[in-house]
């Protein structure tokens, strides 16, 4: 099926539905219950976390509050450095990747142009339109087998744009959300020499076992064209702590710190960031339970009548409606506490989609049972 | 003393040297010991913190780091509300003071110029030039006893560069680091008509008793072109944590969401601000231990050869050295493990200016007989 163009008026979202999964605060007051009661799909977090490892450095760190951060995070530079076998240097810490995503869409934004595939994480436009960056909008299709055809999107008219004398920004999010297409690197890298600059958002890519991970990180000590961006807090299942970090040239990083404040990851994530990329046990737990849980919820969601999720190389599966998706979802939340992602604000998907994290076995069944009693 | 020009090449800070106080780790490699055994005079950080009411929140909600925080922060919102009996929606909390200074100075940029006192302190040069604001420096004077003109230097020519049509900003601290100056909110009122907007960073007043502060809050509800920052981690002894806020018109506080990521203040932070405004034992334990301990130490150090501090309203004196601060600096540190604050960063005071923060009793005599050994 070859989407409708990216029209953001289509379906307008309604006025106080979140932007973003994981607001509990907005669902519980549907549920009429606590948002600690929320059973939640919507955000794609890792329901094994936070590891003991991190909650152990937070709490021995709590003493650290007192005093500024350094504003080099010296320490946790060298840990994420050591972790991706790159120079401390071409690691900037972030308050989350949301806030380097920011500063990446204001170099974006003195290019000509930027492409951008659709449906896109709408926090994407956020940062762009905050620099007024021109987006070139590239829908993607989802093939007769729900495969979303990802890569066959990327050539892009990049070549024909380069002869115009533009320069292009790129902006991608691999695995991408909500399709959880993956792109390899093998098919990435011809094309980031038609860029002026290049943004993968990897905020998933952690969850994928190393042996398929498709990360592009090694390739920035070449590129000072290319910029990766990494979550902390996905994996780690620590959304409320705030830590992401970008990966790029020194230069580039430097730049952003002086554009941004210079305390801008609090103690306890920078003390926390540092032990858990060391923590290989959760990590080994963590994609055993993906390797066994998501196939098992895909069948699932797949036997159900109306339903039909996509393949996806994340932690999250993107799920095709016969019916609204809206109604859908007020039932699951008032009937079960039951927290899904709508795809409102991907405006290309419409009423007729919902991604789901993947959880626990245990939980993925109340999912399940849920969504039985109400189709 | 009319001090010099503005120049910022006259005294180049060492290449390694911090921008600001509060950098243990540079402080910790000089003095060969660990960050946590330095006695910090260098940032302005109330001794007697954090309050147990914001460790016991912090603590209790731990548990919050898996979720997301809620992106509207309705619940801290309405707590400073409360607390500053304004609607929250004129409130929009921050990665501390430091990030919501970005924003407003990318609305100062937006300008023909910003008029700003100096010194001033160097983050507000950062933000400026992030956005390419053009800046009007205007130096402060001090007085024959040490009082800081900073009442005086307020009129500027708002009036006449009003009449060359231009639309001028002003950024300025009150009380004003690193002098202490107090400006009175009866002085700074009517100027507020001169400027297309007007940024009054408070992150010291709440140091003040309540008779004594002179915030211009309350007159945000009647100027949409007045923007107020506050800190919550000086007063309650937190800068790890992260936590500042605004207080403008609710137009321009959702333009600046728009501009940043949707959870920038994370979940301890969030918790702890909520609660650390409502702990009234702290705040006046603070302001009886302020009000016994400021003038002990300005007699001490005004006692001590070749020093002569400025009476201040905040929680920090500023110094004047006869001799050299940098070499001062080095053996405190070094002797003594004891950072100040050298002035270096604000080019028109140079080294002969150094800044301290008022501590306990105990700690204030350590600095006072280190600074004797020495001098």
């Amino acid at each position: 099926m070859l989407l409708k163009s990216n029209n953001d008026s289509a379906i307008a979202p309604l006025p106080d539905r979140p932007q973003h999964g994981g607001n509990l605060v907005w669902a519980a007051s549907l549920a009429h219950c606590s948002p600690s009661a929320i059973l939640d799909f919507s955000a794609s977090i890792n329901p094994l976390g936070p590891p003991k490892s991190a909650i152990a450095a937070i709490q021995a760190h709590l003493g650290d509050l007192k005093a500024y951060p350094d504003p080099q995070y010296s320490a946790l530079r060298s840990a994420l450095g050591a972790f991706h076998h790159m120079p401390p240097e071409y690691i900037l810490p972030g308050n989350g990747a949301a806030e380097l995503l920011t500063w990446a869409c204001r170099d974006l934004a003195a290019l000509d142009a930027t492409c951008l595939f659709t449906p896109a994480f709408s926090d994407y436009q956020r940062a762009l339109k905050a620099f007024n960056a021109r987006v070139l909008a590239r829908p993607l299709a989802s093939q007769d087998d729900r495969h979303w055809n990802f890569e066959q999107a990327l050539p892009l008219e990049a070549g024909k744009q380069r002869l115009n004398g533009q320069a292009l920004g790129l902006l991608l999010n691999n695995p991408h959300n909500p399709t959880g297409s993956l792109l390899t690197k093998h098919r990435l890298q011809p094309h980031l020499h038609d860029y002026a600059l290049v943004v993968v958002d990897e905020a998933f890519m952690d969850f994928l076992p190393p042996d398929e991970q498709q990360s592009v990180i090694d390739l920035v000590l070449e590129q000072p064209n290319l910029v990766v961006l990494r979550s902390l807090t996905k994996f780690y299942s620590l959304p409320g702590l705030r830590l992401g970090y970008a990966i790029a040239h020194p230069d580039r990083l430097k730049r952003w710190q002086e554009w941004r404040d210079p305390w801008s990851v609090n103690a306890l994530a920078a003390a926390a960031g540092a032990v858990m990329v060391q923590d290989t046990a959760f990590q080994q737990q963590t994609w055993e339970w993906l390797a066994a849980a998501k196939p098992r919820l895909f069948h699932g969601l797949a036997s159900l009548p109306g339903l039909q999720p996509s393949p996806g190389a994340a932690n999250f599966l993107l799920v095709e409606s016969d019916r609204s998706v809206v109604q859908l979802q007020m039932e699951l939340l008032k009937r079960h506490q039951i927290l899904i992602r709508d795809c409102l604000s991907f405006p290309s998907l419409g009423d007729r989609y919902f991604r789901v994290a993947i959880r626990t076995e245990t939980e993925n069944q109340r999912l399940i049972d849920g969504l039985s009693c109400i189709l």
